[in-house]
């Protein structure tokens, strides 16, 4: 079944019921559950029917909202079976939950609580083909479901964004491959602490860089910024000694992030903007596009921690305690 | 009218009107959004009815969700009128939202849009009344909600720990200053970078600490971590130089509290641990004690910055931009 037949087959699963579909859960860990936020930030805002939240899948599991049953769709993601992942998609599977799994290939052991499987590869390789990330994935699956149980108007204008979503990615690999992503990877070269900072729609994108591009992947400390709260605490730290990294999303939440992006141009100095603007997010329509700032912004991130990686001297495969140790 | 009342007049019209209540939208900036975060955390958990989120003031005004409506609850929250705070809840009082403003003395500038006025006090001032807080009231005011929409068994429970709040907070205070908050403070006596976790209870005050307390009031830049999310990427740059101060919590959450000291434990040095157990909160009944977490860590971290600014001679009142320019 593809994506769009897996939300009929719930639809129709729900109607027979004659019980509705209440919820929308995404249920993940660390990079899997940064990269499903962009099909939960689609539908927690334009839903009006469903409650939507995403939770580490151990939180759901110890601390399950008691709103939580058979009327819900829980999208797990995992590319690799994380043990957390399947205690929940296992707790989903027994209440009798509509389970969609985003995972990577094989993971039997936790397929086998899935109603449905959707296969994704990992964006930690750069050429990744744009509709296999969980990133378009859980967007695209959100689209159907938005439009499937509510009718979305601009579904068309997805739809034809995500057949844009290659062509684009190649441009902008080529464009940040340029000097961007060098000049990045130049001013970073010794830092140790490097700000991450994003607004509303890049929420997740910039969370996964800041935690497993810079933290777990290059050892850097790096404190999260969401750019509308900025002003009310983490500006304090910035002088022109602190290297910041700004993601700029083009849609309603731009003047936020740009009112962030002019602090940080007048007081600081190691300032990195990457601006979706620059990365022919023109290219599609703006009903739509803010809903795909996430998909275009990691294109570019891809590149700039393979960058990073090389200039630092440290590959991004090494880790010193994931895969190594129990723990 | 008092929190009860409050709670109980939105109920009546909400009945008159013949259109039940939707949804509870936590609204605000910074510190507030973290403090009512208390509330939120309780009404996500248990309410099987209602949606319910937490918004910064200005991404729910730019990005607001389409579920938003009259028949939703919008708690907002500021301490001197947050410009905002005060556009939000403008907006919420267009739409016919019913408005409930936790707010500081005066700002009658944004009252005026406030169908119901809770008052509180800063936890910046240590002994602000435990009663008279933003995370007390939002926590109360779910406890209520929760109870009149739906029924809630352990009502009286919440209710009967409320009154012990003041009695624990002193014995709390006097226990941490007998050498808890010193140490903490000695040990980040020259810190650059300080690690804040919390499990899922305790997100708010972690989030507030690293936020307020070290990043804005003492320009230490401090990545902040959901333990539950640490071994999916941060645990990677822990070594015995790294300073980690840890919040662990009592409740259906403290496993995977545990197991992040456990290994912050066995390959950190300068770890810090505060953990709720030792601040009494076992006199609160098992029933509703995790919903307390917040409120107990909170009082125990009002002492912590207290000595910290003590001991790095950095007043907590100093700041380079907030307040002194515009921005």
């Amino acid at each position: 079944m593809n994506v769009s037949e897996i939300v009929a087959d719930i639809r129709a699963k729900s109607e027979a019921r004659g019980e509705p579909v209440e919820s929308v859960y995404f249920i993940a860990c660390g990079g899997s559950l940064a990269g499903i936020y962009a099909g939960k930030y689609l539908l927690e805002r334009e839903s009006v029917k469903l409650r939507v939240a995403d939770y580490n899948a151990k939180q759901f599991v110890l601390t399950t909202p008691r709103a939580f049953n058979k009327n819900c769709i829980a999208v797990c993601c995992t590319l690799k079976g994380t043990p957390e992942v399947e205690e929940a998609i296992k707790l989903c599977n027994e209440v009798g939950a509509y389970t969609i799994l985003i995972c990577g290939d094989g993971n039997e052991d936790i397929t086998e609580y899935a109603d449905y499987i959707i296969r994704f590869k990992t964006v930690a390789d750069v050429n990744t083909p744009m509709m296999e990330t969980n990133i378009s994935e859980s967007l695209l699956l959100s689209f159907e479901i938005l439009h499937q149980f509510e009718y979305y108007k601009f579904y068309e204008d997805a739809i034809q964004a995500f057949g844009f979503l290659e062509n684009m990615a190649a441009k902008i690999r080529r464009y940040v491959n340029k000097g961007r992503a060098q000049e990045f990877a130049e001013m970073n070269k010794e830092e140790e602490v490097i700000y991450v900072m994003a607004g509303a729609p890049a929420l997740g994108v910039g969370y996964a860089f800041s935690l497993c591009s810079l933290m777990e992947i290059q050892w850097i400390h790096s404190p999260f910024v969401n750019s509308a709260e900025y002003f009310h605490g983490s500006f304090e730290t910035l002088d022109k000694n602190l290297s910041v990294l700004q993601l700029i999303s083009d849609g309603r939440s731009r003047e936020e992030d740009l009112r962030a992006e002019s602090f940080l141009k007048r007081f600081g100095k190691k300032i990195s903007i990457l601006d979706a603007k620059e990365l022919c997010i023109d290219e599609i329509k703006d009903t739509v596009k803010e809903y795909f700032n996430h998909v275009i912004l990691d294109v570019a991130l891809r590149e700039y921690i393979t960058q990073l990686a090389i200039v630092r001297k440290h590959p991004k495969e090494v880790r010193r305690y994931m895969w190594k140790m129990e723990y």
